[in-house]
């Protein structure tokens, strides 16, 4: 056993599938080793890869969100979404989707026509067909009631095939496509039924249309991410891990719905920990980012669009926060939560 | 509510998942409706689609085998095998695979990582790649140990391209690559602590190795199916449904462990219903079948080949057995089992 492996808790625990650290510590210190490949060594949403002669990007993720139906969505449109989601975040259009469902006896059918038919509705908005899939049962009390993973298979544009966090320089501009948080509120003020929050919807929506109404712009996009599971925070820990750059946001530009400020004050969370399902952050060439935010509000998915930081020197490796009194905080990875299965 | 929708039940038990009648239901009564495109629609182990003039597999499965680990393998290894062989027989040979984990909450690091060892061991003797992955947890309860889905990727040899189940001539002839039941018999008598069949070890191996081996016949192939859930009864089934042609099996020409047969006898099971993971079942042209299965014997994995039966005129949709004793029996699609989570 390593010292990386040593680090890590005996058993697996809630926090390990939060997107914050203790993922990332399972990732890279239990799958990376072994799957070593160069492929999956980048950790991107979708492997990129070519097959004769055209640019592949396959993806998958599997959705055990609770409860399965939430203000704005469902866990069938999640499992769509999600997935054209990590495709469309790698420059990919998507074309094919997978079907997997893993059902807890017992779970009433009429629920299950109406996932099934909210991921066909899903799939046919984002332009994608659902070509292959699979059905198990687990017994009662083996499962919560549905889990679901989809694949996904998209086409790289060459326009775009250029993405990469490699390309990310300093000065350049983060852009956001609008309220961040909006996920994990409708999620939570569901499940806990607490009475503040509940107008709040999940963003849970397929982008690769809003992406194909900016693509004027495609030259000038250096990388792009979906900040689902350890919310915006998360995602851009990530990216500045070991890199050479750090990442100023400014609290006072990241666009938020007042419910969800509320909601945050009340439980003492920050929306920047928070999941969202309809969500890119792109990181973009300076000059050009008002115009990318002026294109992204054309679109219904863009409206609140907003340039929310930039790429800075220092410090290196560190995202940090600039607050709306003038001050700044370093926001770290997550370690802790109290989000289980907000995906 | 349609007819056949009516004729499901309203929950769903645990037969749902056995790869039999009700299986086959819940597919064609809520899925393929609600799915329905060209690519779906044949209901082959894989979709094949073009992207940019290469003719490619994709396929999905969840597995959630139980016990986990099991004499001969364990649901790591079986998940790399179980999606190999589904592109496999599509004629594809697999190139890449997607790993998605469903963890509960409080399993053991250790027994994570053996899994993802075994994984990463049955992809290289592959020859796969896992370049995408997704991990999630759930609360202690909500699951069970772990649940893996893989997705795979593959190319389609022009050389093999054409197989279909409508290319099926009456007068063809059945191959199976070695002996029947094993996995099931493995998992069993794990499972149940039997004391009987104990000796057998399932059969899960990626079989592309096998496939290349004859390469000399792949245009004498018609079809192909890896006979997993439900059996060979189950896959051929499958097959003859609202077809010309009907399946004569030769029971004496099924090759079967002395083991499973006592398991068998002894718990009142029939072998055809049995689930396999190493195995395919080729419907071939009838001339070249007797070189066809001599070429497999030649394969560590299909040492005990046979040719198991024929395709026929009468009765048409149907598939009957010739038993030992001479007399005739038809073997209907599973509708009820005792195999919950064999894969």
């Amino acid at each position: 056993m390593d010292a990386k492996e040593k680090k890590l808790e005996q058993v697996i625990r809630l926090a390990h599938g939060n997107g914050g650290k203790l993922t990332q510590e399972l990732i890279r210190g239990i799958l990376l080793p072994r799957f070593n490949n160069s492929f999956l060594a980048p950790l991107n949403d979708s492997a990129v890869f070519e097959v004769g002669g055209t640019k592949i990007a396959f993806t998958t993720d599997s959705y055990v969100i609770k409860p399965i139906f939430f203000p704005g969505g469902d866990i069938g449109k999640l499992s769509v979404s999600g997935t054209v989601n990590d495709l469309t975040v790698m420059g990919a259009k998507p074309l094919f989707i997978s079907c997997s469902l893993i059902i807890e006896e017992g779970f009433p059918l009429s629920t299950l026509k109406k996932i099934v038919s909210s991921i066909e509705d899903t799939a046919e908005k984002a332009e994608v067909k659902v070509v292959t899939g699979d059905t198990k049962v687990v017994e009662k009390g083996s499962g919560d009631e549905i889990f679901i993973n989809t694949s996904g298979i998209g086409i790289v544009s060459p326009e775009i095939e250029h993405l990469s966090s490699d390309r990310i320089e300093i000065g350049d501009l983060i852009v956001i496509n609008g309220t961040v948080g909006d996920h994990s509120i409708a999620v939570l003020s569901q499940r806990e039924e607490l009475g503040c929050g509940g107008s709040v919807v999940s963003d849970c929506a397929p982008l690769y249309g809003l992406l194909e109404e900016i693509r004027l712009y495609w030259r000038y996009i250096k990388f792009m991410r979906d900040p689902t599971r350890g919310g915006i925070a998360g995602v851009l820990n990530e990216i500045v891990q070991g890199k050479k750059f750090g990442i100023k946001l400014w609290e006072k530009k990241i666009p938020l719905k007042e419910e969800t400020l509320a909601f945050c004050e009340l439980l003492g969370m920050d929306p920047l920990y928070l999941a969202n399902e309809g969500k890119i952050v792109f990181f973009v060439k300076r000059e050009k980012a008002d115009e990318i935010v002026s294109a992204l509000c054309g679109h219904s998915l863009g409206e609140k669009a907003s340039i929310i930081g930039e790429v800075v020197a220092d410090p290196p490796g560190k995202v940090y926060l600039e607050t709306i009194i003038g001050t700044k905080r370093v926001v770290d990875m997550l370690v802790e939560d109290q989000l289980p299965r907000i995906c």
